[in-house]
């Protein structure tokens, strides 16, 4: 074992990409986001982890609704624009054809492969970010992305981040079924 | 727009597939797990969303500390069967060599890329899931995964995970450089 002790500010390998839509002062904003994560199962909750000084978590915590908004690869440029400037100095909704849902107060995009609607349940502060948890009310794709009823992420075609080398990435390659592959482990003595 | 409504109990598109090592009843064990995410820049906190039920969630509550393995795509069969048993029939820390950091009782994998270990700091009670916030106290990979002293995602070669579809992924090709990319946009009348 050659283990060796890096930085423990380490992230998680990769990040998905989102873009976070939130009213802030009566208007839509969009804020690029990887820190994300299921936490419940039923009912389906969010997590999203905002830094406290982000226009977003002023937005969430007045209107308490935001929606998640997945960007294709192709949307590389503006996805990571919507990331280095702040809704505060820039009408970011222009930059997308808007739509909204069920909530009515949670801002969409058309363009996404998936848009989640979530109202807030939860904030869990912490000492530099807040930690939103949402209920999943509506969830919006288009019949393109869809294969037997189910989100195709080839077709999706979504991007990674990985952090602090600041990289884009595409998903690869095919590398098994899960909860299916691993039985071949079975009977070895267990 | 042709948006269409799917299930709204809908996921991160994709996880990250990790392993997490936590003591229950003074053995190490190891449970796969997708829903992670960074939580807070500082400290490094990291959190965890697993089901109440699991054998992994009780350990956690009694010992206090966990961590977080990464495998390699060559480990999908070995990571994927530690998703399939419970620790509490199967000895899964007999699939690894185990070693343990600073925390002495946070057993980690000595095959992994990349492996933390975390003390609990708090724990978000949620309908069927525990949402544990560990922070990061040490990070520990090899240097074969380094380039310029930062960890390189394509030598971790870690696996990704899509939900429903139960499907398991490599990383793709280089999207582009985040925080750059985007400048791109400056200037359009922003």
């Amino acid at each position: 074992m050659n283990k060796v002790n890096i930085d423990p500010n380490t992230y998680v390998y990769p990040n998905p990409v989102t873009l976070v839509g939130v009213e802030v002062e009566g208007r839509a904003n969009f804020m690029a986001l990887g820190w994300i994560s299921r936490v419940n199962s039923k009912p389906p909750l969010i997590g999203i982890g905002v830094n406290r000084t982000h226009y977003t978590a002023k937005g969430i915590q007045e209107i308490k609704t935001f929606s998640i908004n997945y960007p294709n690869a192709e949307m590389v440029e503006v996805a990571d624009y919507c990331g280095i400037v702040s809704g505060t100095k820039v009408d970011k909704a222009s930059l997308f054809e808007v739509f909204y849902g069920f909530l009515k107060n949670a801002p969409m995009i058309s363009e996404s492969t998936l848009c989640m609607e979530c109202k807030l349940i939860e904030t869990v502060q912490l000492p530099t970010n807040y930690f939103f948890i949402g209920e999943i009310i509506a969830s919006y794709t288009e019949d393109k992305y869809l294969t037997d009823g189910q989100l195709d992420i080839k077709k999706m075609n979504p991007l990674l981040l990985t952090m602090p080398d600041n990289n884009y990435w595409t998903v690869g390659e095919h590398a098994g079924k899960a909860w299916i592959i691993g039985k071949k482990l079975k009977g070895n003595g267990s």
